[in-house]
């Protein structure tokens, strides 16, 4: 069986891709690196203390996730752009399971959040063992690209309380807070809201006009220079800013707007998730469906960044680095990460060569927690509201389902189905219906497959469709091209066709499939052929096929097929065209 | 959306297909009709009784299975040959649902079995109505036959005690069969023991030695002999002996022999299921299967049947038609209903030229039911076992595991699961796994795909895998074809493998994907191909495809692949290998 292959045991040293890295550093990346490290630095500060809040985990939980985490993937990733660390997805993913266990910001919220990444790591292990990594493909575009709709949409709801300076609960479902919201509209402190409104605009301007600082310096061109570095800044100068006005202005304490209170100074210390069988149990799905969507997001982005620089991305060690960066998450007091997509395009933007920058983002992270926690102490919620809302809406998509519409339209219902049900019921949920979604209609698709009646292009050896080119044919020969697998979905429906094609020619003598778009039989469509065989026999005509594929071919050598076939298995359509036109 | 698509309006005789048959109906046809409906009547009435003891049912409730349902079909079915009435598994399906709900033999157990009977009808009216017929297709070939082994080795288990004259609970488990039967060997009636084995062995010699009789008389060869129905009265004749054995030796009262008891004579009056929401609802997703699971099998029947005689069956008719006869058998006290696939070859072998024969069979019954109910009363139920276990005995096949396995191993597999599950967990949730299993093979199978090198075969127009055949190749074109659909399970893989040709031949300037062998590019299919259009593009290497068939082309044109493509797209591979040889 295919599932427990045995795989050569290779050198040691190709599981730790730092290495070779390092062995070929020269002294001219480390400048290079550092100075994307620090901008990286700079973005990943506040991102980490958001993503912590929007998890419903106390901020430093946040910045633990850049340290291990991030430097377990800088030493065992194959790509040499993606930053690992907290993501928005999985923060809501997270706040969504554990809300179920624990009250938000409590220390048992906080373990349990070290069990799921616990777990997620170790499930990415085994599926690098198993080699069944392969399964992260069941999360197809459009699947993705639903969820992370309706998460964007979620998240920006969830952000709304905060953002008006009142109290949320952490992973409250979006009809929750619609409601709370709609409640409580005298309830916002206008100080609060006022800091959230003024965080969004100094965001979009960073992002749409940020570039033009650096016009005057720089010969780039504009669409060059706005994937800029400079235009991600803008949480941190809302940060910046946001700190000042409560810490001038005395916000917290005269006008009651809420902030992200005291954080501990100092490294992480070792944390062990607490073993329970039982909560083990309960969480583990959630945490299996964690690790694949942490999986997928971190191999789309890994592989955009790899491609622009001719290089791969290894997906079976990137089972393993991921894996190894949740469960360095688990043990110091970190939730689960995966590769970001906006620090990970400022870290390439920025000129990272090699791992190396994410190692010096780890320092700028260390000197925040031990120099600057007392800064963050004071930082409004409602900024990170805004932080977060803004970062959450690029990855929002609605106009590309127009296109897709036109191209293969079963996609779009499953992107439409995917997105509703985990606004309506919840995230995993929504996933596993709309990976169910995608394989139905996938088999839906293929169980109606296309049967063609070909001919000669005239003066050429090329077969094509009667119905689309002007085609030579013969009266007692129907050659027909099946663009299909025949398996067990469309078994029935192909022998259908074949046998109407057949009433429909009576003049018929000679059927020829032709099996050039065959890439499978399995043994439903194996038993249909023998049928068709015995059936064409008692109507008098000879059953052909051609050009079937040297896979297919091995396979029906086992069976008894090409000795059964009334007439014969040829090599290429024109051959047997040629051959079955003298047998008039 | 395809889903619900207009139907045209058909005339409505079109829908009642007897109304043709009788149109052109000759007096010739009726002595075949009627010789050949007294013979199926002389088979079915033993195998009515014996599936209605199986089901757990009175007597007459198979009886009347072969009455209005098979009338039913007659007149609205769109085989020629088919019989419906009680089959062996539906039985089965039948008692492992209702014992549930009510103790056998009981007038709820009845009852319960009419609702599934009127579920399973409506349920196929429904599927017919919404265009959803297809879904049976999921029963592909391995989980049926797996399924039907498993169902064969259950029924015989369960007729162990009944053969050895010990009263068994009806829809048994297999292992609580056996648990039972071990724990009561001196329970054993050796009277019912003798007549059980007695009919096996008057079976036994019906089947395989009753066509000598016919030697004498006739003129075909052997072989055909064998088919005749004259080896299949074996259940007649093992019914007349056992009563007769009982009568003479009054097994009955002197030796506790359990006979089949007093059957009420006369026809069915009308029954209404009974209405009872929350019964309905428990009771659904078992009608679902057990209509599914009819179906398939009839229509497997009549599709071999109809075939020899070069007819087609019209599988949207007989979805009308099958849905009818359940409906039928739920009003008329009977139980759900199938194709019956030895009565059905009887039909056939006896010559029946129209359902008129079923409609004879049906007067045999109706004589039956009036004159014959004394003698039934007094029939054994070691008898019965005798015949159920000899009749679903052929059903079980092992035998073509072992070429399946070399043809498709997947197939092997999914056969093998089906039957475990319905062995060790129950037929419903077998089935249900046997064709989830199905589907993950085929999504896993599909998600490895050939990407195949290809050159040209010296002097012909004809590309061919590079490993296979000895070709001709360019240096600076990698020409490779890609042998499958490409979609969200393989997009990652087949973007992998292109990487990967064009980084092992280093002097290629101009990659040419044929896709002859692709019938279906999904958005997940598309996104990759603009990244390696994309990425390629930065390599200096130029993207060219061919063979894209018209229904991909018509899809590709919604977008702007066919404008962005790095290269050009050829028509054929020849064409494109003839111009790209010049950019050498």
């Amino acid at each position: 069986m295919a599932f427990f292959k045995f795989e050569p045991v290779k050198n040691w040293r190709s599981y730790i891709p730092i290495l070779d890295v390092l062995r070929r550093y020269r002294s001219g990346d480390f400048s290079h690196d550092a100075v994307a490290g620090i901008i990286l630095g700079v973005i990943t500060v506040p991102q980490a203390v958001a993503y912590a809040f929007l998890a419903g985990l106390p901020p430093e939980a946040g910045l633990y996730a850049c340290l291990l985490p991030m430097l377990m993937y800088a030493i065992l990733g194959s790509s040499r752009e993606l930053v690992v660390g907290p993501v928005a997805v999985a923060a809501l993913m997270v706040a969504a399971t554990v809300k179920e266990f624990a009250p938000a910001y409590s220390y048992e919220y906080l373990s349990i959040a070290t069990i799921i990444s616990l777990q997620a790591g170790l499930l990415l292990w085994i599926l690098r063992l198993s080699r069944m990594g392969g399964v992260v493909n069941l999360l197809s575009h459009p699947v993705v690209s639903g969820f992370v709709n309706a998460a964007a949409l979620i998240i920006i709801l969830s952000q709304l309380l905060p953002f008006t300076g009142q109290a949320s609960e952490v992973g409250n479902n979006t009809w929750d807070n619609l409601l709370s919201l709609s409640g409580s509209i005298e309830k916002i402190n206008p100080f609060a809201l006022a800091i959230g409104a003024g965080g969004l605009v100094v965001l979009w301007l960073t992002q749409r006009f940020g570039y033009l600082i650096l016009r005057p310096f720089s010969s780039r061109d504009t669409e060059e220079l706005m994937q800029s570095p400079i235009t991600r800044v803008g949480p941190m100068i809302v940060v910046l800013l946001s700190v000042l006005a409560v810490i001038g202005f005395n916000l917290d304490g005269n006008y009651a707007v809420s902030t992200v209170g005291a954080i501990p100074a100092g490294l992480p210390s070792l944390t062990v998730p607490p073993f329970d069988l039982e909560l083990w149990i309960d969480l583990a799905p959630s945490s299996a469906i964690i690790a694949l969507v942490a999986y997928v997001e971190s191999f789309t982005v890994a592989t955009t960044l790899a491609t622009r620089r001719r290089q791969r991305v290894n997906s079976h060690q990137d089972l393993i680095a991921l894996g190894a960066a949740n469960i360095g998450a688990a043990f110091t007091g970190a939730y689960p990460v995966a590769g970001s997509f906006s620090r990970s395009s400022v870290n390439f933007a920025a000129g990272a060569r090699t791992p190396i920058s994410a190692m010096v983002c780890a320092v700028v992270v260390v000197i925040t927690l031990i120099a600057l926690t007392p800064l963050f102490a004071r930082l409004p919620q409602a900024a990170l509201a805004a932080i977060i809302a803004s970062s959450v809406y690029s990855l929002i998509d609605f106009r590309s389902l127009r296109g897709h519409w036109r191209f293969y339209h079963h996609d779009v219902i499953t992107h439409v189905v995917t997105m509703i049900a985990v606004l309506a019921i919840d995230v995993e949920t929504g996933l596993l219906i709309g990976v169910a979604t995608s394989i139905a209609l996938f088999i839906r698709r293929s169980s109606r497959p296309t049967v063609t009646l070909i001919g000669r292009i005239p003066n050429s050896e090329v077969y094509r469709s009667t119905k689309h080119h002007d085609v030579e044919t013969f009266g007692h020969v129907a050659a027909v091209r099946i663009d299909e697998n025949i398996y067990f979905a469309n078994a029935n429906q192909i022998e259908n066709r074949l046998l109407k094609v057949v009433q429909q020619k009576p003049r018929t003598r000679h059927l020829l499939i032709v099996m050039s778009a065959v890439n499978l039989i399995d043994v439903s469509g194996l038993e249909m052929l023998r049928r068709v065989n015995e059936n064409l026999s008692r109507m008098d005509i000879k059953l052909h096929i051609a050009e079937v594929k040297s896979k297919v071919m091995d396979a029906l050598k086992t069976t008894e097929l090409p000795t059964a076939i009334s007439g014969n298995i040829f090599f290429s359509t024109d051959q047997a065209m040629r051959d079955l036109a003298d047998r008039g």
